[in-house]
């Protein structure tokens, strides 16, 4: 177990083995430390394949981009019963889930039916992906893991990288923002740490932690939990950040994000929660029908970056925000509507760019008005161009109102 | 009345205008001209507001693109009951529809909920968007219509353009797929005039005819009909498009889709139709579990430029390669599953990149197995990596295969 500064010194780390060589890691951040402390007796004794090698991924010629192309997912688990939830500690259901331990507090573990992986020889393979896509938007052409023979066009490579499954507690009925804000300051420690140990690995150039919430985005597994994909390639939208703020950088010296933050205080209108360390607000140009950014007032290229005070912060913030998002459209009877959403973390690539990148969290939801979709049809799937129904003013001014309505309660 | 030497003569054009000001133009295209030739007659007399102006479009500046705020488009109609179709011909409902006339083969009207018009001043208006997101992704900062005052970070400017509806037939329960040749014919040569005539325009930069269908990617209504959106932008993955043709061409000499047309011709594994003037294939890096491509085999930039027999081939093509889709996944009793799809015409964008642009119709369904959707959650959304968990040479072989059923038929 390793210790790190800006860690809780209260969470105790074990790291352990599944049946097929996957690493699980327990977080424990509560006395007797159960998973923790259980966990040398609590073994994986699933009769389960070998670990999943690397998929591939494809360059798409028209536009620059990878694509992996990971059939072996097709079948993954979609909506077990609850008695069979693979999230959920083992002993509870009828039959051993991921976590071989009969408790845990938070638990981070490679996924079973990855999109990016290790794979059987190295992760530090001959053929990488890196620099494939960079800020400039240009793309090496010589990328192809295949022979001489074939067709530039049709450049392909292993998936290398990693993906993570976190689950965020142990009670399968939970959401993220029924958490304690103790139990969320560990996830902020458990992003840092697996940011950090998956930013070391060979193959790896961008990692993003991120939580799908709901049936209405294709939540396959109910059980409160997010996950972290380690691409081995900087993905598209992340360049598309790194050019604008690169050339906002090479134009001004400074960084993108400070300048749109210091823009935001200035106007106002979208500012939903100002703390000491952290504003949220509603993004001047916001292209989904609710979205908010969550960014720290320092300028932090990553998770691993925070600091202690500012940790602390987050796990309160973040909480408020959730608690805010889950009142914003309330049923016809006036209770309120568990908000469907995907929350992800924007850091600087692993390689490039670090010195203009900024930490955000975006969090947006495809639901514009309750029991209403925003679907991204021709406009933004055809061309990338979007179209939002909803004004960011309203927005913001709706999420301050439900976080006064929880203030007087 | 124009005629343009592609067009079919068969076809009689008749614009006309709406309660609001809107244009209407009837496309006849089976004698006796039914709804070209009583449209004089046929007078919206619903007492409709004023015609709707161009709203707002704000830039992103995280990324530099332009993201059309329309909260006037939020109480759009939405599904309707079939005797209130706004789409179907005035006279068979209760109500007056968008089309005055009673009986028509093929209409295009300006939408009523438009994402982009033309404003109640000029298009041609001071404030342009031109040029603000180019080939190499960089953004002129100085396209704000606000003062001096205004952060420049905070850009804004009127949402020029204008947003077309397509109606395919005035038979409110048919599909694209159950058109006629005939008909499939027409709305080739509809696409082209739209095309030409909406780049024609002072503002417009990008001119994109798609159709959404299915509830399963938000429909509203089930008319058959598609959309035109004249963009005044380059949109984001048009801004892709351009810059990974930009490169080839600058490296090769050659055109990007050319050469991709050549490779998958060589490659063969992916191919649905090969035609003497068209082929149709599933891309190598495709990253919808289904999707298609269908390509002219000459280089044409965009749907204006295709000669008569280009335009005879492609109806039937398409309806070959429509008919395929809708044979592609079967229900539990073997009966066929009418695909959800976004259907978009690719086209070289009007004043930039024509030289190296090619056109291509993106066909593409979120439909990855019966009744389970993929869904654009944190992976594709948060950071634009798209992960496809269906091989795109089984998905070329299971086209293939639907198509010779249907031969033997």
């Amino acid at each position: 177990m390793t210790e790190h500064p800006e860690s809780s010194p209260r969470v105790r780390r074990t790291s352990t083995t599944l049946a097929d060589g996957r690493e699980l890691i327990y977080f424990d951040d509560s006395e007797p430390y159960l998973s923790g402390a259980k966990s040398r007796d609590a073994v994986d004794e699933r009769p389960l394949d070998d670990l999943p090698a690397a998929g591939t991924m494809r360059l798409d010629a028209l536009t620059g981009d990878w694509v992996s192309i990971a059939d072996h997912r097709q079948n993954r688990t979609f909506l077990p019963p609850a008695g069979e939830c693979p999230l959920c500690p083992t002993g509870g259901g009828t039959m051993p889930s991921e976590i071989p331990a009969h408790e845990y507090d938070v638990v981070v573990f490679e996924n079973r039916f990855p999109s990016f992986a290790s794979g059987s020889t190295s992760a530090s393979g001959s053929t990488s992906a890196s620099g494939s896509t960079t800020a400039s938007g240009s793309t090496t052409a010589g990328t192809s893991a295949a022979g001489a023979s074939e067709n530039p066009l049709l450049a392909h490579a292993p998936a290398l990288g990693r993906c993570e499954v976190v689950c965020f507690t142990s009670d399968h009925s939970a959401s993220f923002s029924s958490l304690s804000p103790t139990r969320a300051r560990t996830v902020v420690d458990v992003w840092a740490d697996r940011t950090r140990e998956l930013s070391a690995l060979d193959a790896v150039e961008h990692v993003f932690p991120f939580e799908n919430r709901g049936e209405e985005i294709g939540v396959t597994l109910h059980h409160p939990h997010g996950q972290i994909y380690a691409y081995p390639f900087i993905p598209a939208r992340t360049a598309s950040l790194l050019r604008a703020a690169t050339a906002h950088h090479r134009r001004t010296g400074r960084l993108l994000g400070a300048d749109l933050l210091a823009a935001e205080l200035d106007a106002g209108s979208r500012i939903v929660i100002k703390g000491t360390h952290w504003t949220a607000y509603v993004p001047y140009a916001a292209a989904w029908p609710l979205e908010v950014h969550l960014v720290p007032n320092r300028d932090v290229p990553d998770l691993v970056a925070l600091d202690s005070a500012e940790r602390d912060e987050l796990a309160g913030v973040y909480l408020d925000l959730l608690h805010r998002l889950d009142r914003y459209y309330e049923g016809p009877d006036g209770s309120p509507i568990a908000l469907p959403y995907i929350a992800g973390w924007h850091q600087a690539p692993v390689h490039q760019g670090r010195d203009v990148s900024r930490l955000h969290l975006q969090v947006m939801s495809v639901l514009r008005a309750p029991g209403r979709l925003k679907y991204l049809a021709g406009s933004e799937s055809g061309v990338g161009a979007w179209i939002n129904d909803v004004a960011p003013e309203a927005v913001a001014a709706r999420l301050r109102q439900v976080g006064r309505v929880a203030d007087a309660l």
